[in-house]
């Protein structure tokens, strides 16, 4: 249940304000020389910049491994990993231990389990996504090695929406943007909300590129089902492929990718059929709802069941989406590095080739 | 891979022109008399009305119980039945037996697999779905046990989207309309696409009432998690829970569902929190592309890599989503009763009411 | 649950005397042309002979491929198939319906379930084991393509252990024993209980041969724990590898197969080390316990809790070792073929073969 | 792979001479007390005593819980947990790090994966074993909440067997022998092997009480079947389950267990019927090869397929029975508390018991 993928695993643990969290990367193959400089990048990229747009919360996330790479090379056992929570500031919970944040999931956990770790959102905290974005960097690794590329920016903020997509941009861009005259209007966005100690929603788009034809499973592992379950990832609320949402206004001829012998002569379909992988750019879109920890007072209830209001304090993304893009890409890297391996006993002509 | 869920599970198997498709659905609970009728019932609403709307290929589908049940009751063993292809005109397939048709698997398929059925789309056709429609219907007996509803309808057509929502609309309705004042127009824009040899897209609404509190498991497994897996159904490309796409432009003032003792004051969450149902009501929007299979020649290629036009003969809807809206419905009801189950072991407090 | 495997999975239904037991086998590689001849002849060794030594109750045992199969090559699709139940007796348990037979499943699926099929079994009954041996001649089919060879036989009845082992013997003799001179003592075993109404244990020897080195995952799916599970099968109550219960009586100088460049010296590990395949023969013992059906009377207790006198009638087995050991080498045909399709992406290496 | 358990499961990860080794329990309910002084007790009785009889190599073997728990109660979420390797003398194996030790797995990992962490073993050490032990005592703590209890001891050393069984014995013996008049026999076989720098086997004895009836899942993940599993652990050659070998040479009417109204008269089957337990004890042998690490030179090849001698140094145990016999217990309380979990929605009248 904590655990994502088939072959390629990755189980997680940890509370925002524990000791630590962690994670078990499992069916990695050996023989890799693992990066380390990869692995830093993406933890940073994760972080967000110490900039206006994100959180004050910084954390070294320093990433421990303490098994499966033996001088630098990975040994196919599992990779434990584990990075301390150093930056937990407890006590901005203290006023509200009691009281269930609105949009958030505290409610949810203690009708669940009957208790919860009340800090920071405890497991329901988007602290967990570092462990992905850990593993999506080990992910990237091998996908590289086949020429793989996974990428991610920010596509909109509220009603403002990119025109024209550069991945590069996101990379250089305090926000991630993916449209480099977008951006400045994208940011004054997020301060007008942040000023009004509100927060705002965002979209973001994740582009593989140069995926090999065939990966993909049978009908309940196809592509897009283990694409859909990023809807899961922490704030996302819709997600799309390729035409996603446009295709349901469409009809067939506009929607079908014709075909020539260079391959497709559009891309509606978001670089899969039947779930899978056909040579195309894989295109998704993820959704994200505003930051719900806002620092307008809001109606809510008490353990005791008690109407009381919710004072949040601490500190906060004032949009979510944007570090989140970088985690729904190393998810999109972590499903790409599992269907390739899956994809490596298809047919009998494949294992020949390894069984020769 | 070709099994759905986790402790309720669906395997499925069968292709759409081969002697039959079937499925086992192992982990349904002992005790239960199964109600033939509802089983009946929803299978018939997955064939869509013998109208204007659908295909003209109209299987019996009658589900053969092999097992599992005893005297009417579960067993708590596997649940196996097949359902019989009858009505295959393969010959319908004869004239594109190499050619790949556009906005179809045939291709990914034959370059994964170097082998497909070319017979109606073989395992990727929406056939199978007929398999999640009578797991969902052993889903729904069990759910009504604990007072969960589960329904479904068509929100729009093309661009014509309903307004007035009635889940009771869509059961009269020959296209499973949720608007009795719309439908009619949605019929007309149905009708529009299919007289040019074309087809729609559109959207099916999902709706689950009186779920229980709690209900969701572990970070990948949560029930937003399991419910974005439904973006591998046959034709979705965009999955939203609660406010969705429309979450990603609102603020966080405007999207938390504050909370008083009644519940929540508003329900953009969807009926989830964290991954876990909150008690309000689930709402989910499928977006379904328009029906590939259109009957104006499209530009392909075939399994040597040369180019040629596609000619598309056969029985095929004009919009996908209203048969598509069933195998949501269906499919939503899966992971219901598989949260269900797996909840039941959350907490000591819980396994102690039965092992008592 | 009722899932056999991970990468090559084989999920089974069915009941004794219900209408059909049937199997998916999910998995397989695209591609394989595949041989009915065999499929039957595994079927027909199950069934054990037409003699003094097996049951009565003949089933034609027919396996219907009803998917993942076309032009008789394998899709990469699920494969679904069935096996009607025709010579079902059913009277022959209604003098015990209430009744629970002495070494039977009876008590515990209805303690467990509150129901059950008292009707041959139920679930519970050997007969599902006919879905193993089909499922385990396809896997042989695949291991076939690699030169990997699967065999058993009865290596002894009761006391009477086989001296010379020929797993050719086991192919003609009328009890599958491995040795053609202990034959007849063990045949005169076997009667002699027959004749008092009364059956008898047995132990199957398993052999893999030409296995390539690296075959066996995880800590948690190793070879052994994997073959390990075999003790589920019905009847056996232990497994042995190699030198097994005498590795416990033996010193480490005695017990440890020393190198060189020809491979190992002895073989007491029985093929594998640290659960993973060393290029040496696989050996494996089950020990069956004696057929539970037996025609003397025995006390029990009914449904309503009340002693009785338990009569059974019907057709059984007097040693159920004889048939077992097909299965069991059925079971270690999927086990190695699914060990096989998991090592494909253990390594880089490998997997740059493949996407080269 | 490298986990263990369906419902309530542990995850690996971890080299003998790594910095840590480490697990993830996922699945365990919310609302335990957790009982650090168990956990403890656990941890050291897997270590032996520091005596004669075992390794010189003593870990703290503290673990480190990182989540999961908050104020020492389970919160439902993954319990994170990491054992540091402290005692870490690598240099002992200096001298064979290119050869491969007989009786090891150096051999398959390094031609499985091309390269493994020869210092102690690397993954396939019985060091991982800490981890399962850990493992167990979360389980037990489980169990125990239930009135169920799991016990193990040492059945006989080599040739030397136990006559009067009392687990409580083994608790207070030095090689956790389980007849006190027995003990001082094992012990000199035991300095008899060690003395010629060789090594012996072992058997140990599980057995469970007060287990309820009914635990046991489908066909594939029945008791016997989980416990079979126990073959993978480090040194184990055979399982038996109840008369196990025995029952191969016994009659139907010697084995099976006649019923009154009390329960089973006796208990040949060990304690479950169709790997559903039957409310009887539970009773497991575990046969564990000599310690493969012996001091004799041995011949065997290196990494370049040359021949050589193996001289092994370091610390080990004489007898890995004495100590494997804790983790056994561990792994059996682990496959009681999932299946547990899992039986909790085994039936619509246990389902109603929660969901009231």
């Amino acid at each position: 249940m904590n655990t994502f993928g088939v072959r390629l695993r990755l189980s997680t643990f940890g509370e925002s304000h524990g000791e630590a969290i962690g994670g078990i990367l499992d069916g990695f193959p050996a023989g890799l020389k693992i990066d380390r400089k990869l692995l830093k990048q993406e933890m940073t990229r994760r972080q967000g910049g110490r900039n206006l747009y994100s959180t004050q919360r910084k954390e070294d996330d320093i990433v421990e491994i303490l098994s499966g790479v033996f001088d630098d090379a990975t040994l196919g056992t599992p990779i434990g990993f584990i990075i301390k929570n150093n930056n937990t500031k407890s006590n901005h919970y203290d006023n509200i231990k009691d009281i269930f944040r609105p949009g958030h999931a505290d409610i949810t956990y203690y009708n669940k389990y009957g208790i919860y770790d009340y800090r920071g959102g405890g497991r329901a905290s988007a602290r967990e996504s570092a462990i992905r974005v850990a593993g999506g960097a080990f992910a990237k690794m091998l996908l590289r090695e086949f020429n793989i590329q996974v990428q991610s920016g920010i596509l909109s903020i509220g009603n403002i929406e990119c025109k024209d997509i550069d991945f590069n941009n996101a990379l250089k861009s305090e926000i991630y943007s993916l449209d480099k005259n977008i951006e400045k209007l994208q940011k004054q966005e997020i301060l007008k909300h942040k000023n009004n100690h509100d927060s705002i929603g965002g979209v973001a788009l994740l582009k593989a590129s140069n995926v090999p034809k065939g990966l993909g499973e049978g009908l309940y592992y196809k592509l897009d089902s283990a694409i859909g379950s990023i809807l899961g990832l922490n704030g996302v609320k819709a997600v799309e492929i390729g035409s996603g949402v446009e295709s349901s206004k469409k009809t067939g001829k506009e929607n079908n990718d014709e075909i020539d012998t260079n391959g497709f002569l559009t891309n509606n379909a978001g670089g899969m059929l039947g779930g899978i992988s056909n040579g195309e750019e894989i295109i998704i879109k993820l959704h994200f709802k505003p930051t719900p920890s806002i620092f307008i007072p809001q109606k809510s209830i008490d353990k005791n069941n008690k109407e009381t209001i919710c004072h949040i304090k601490g500190r906060h993304d004032p949009c979510i989406a944007i570090r989140g893009s970088v985690v729904g890409e190393s998810m999109l890297s972590l499903i790409l590095a599992d269907m390739l391996l899956l994809n490596a006993s298809s047919t009998i002509q494949s294992l020949k080739k390894i069984y020769a």
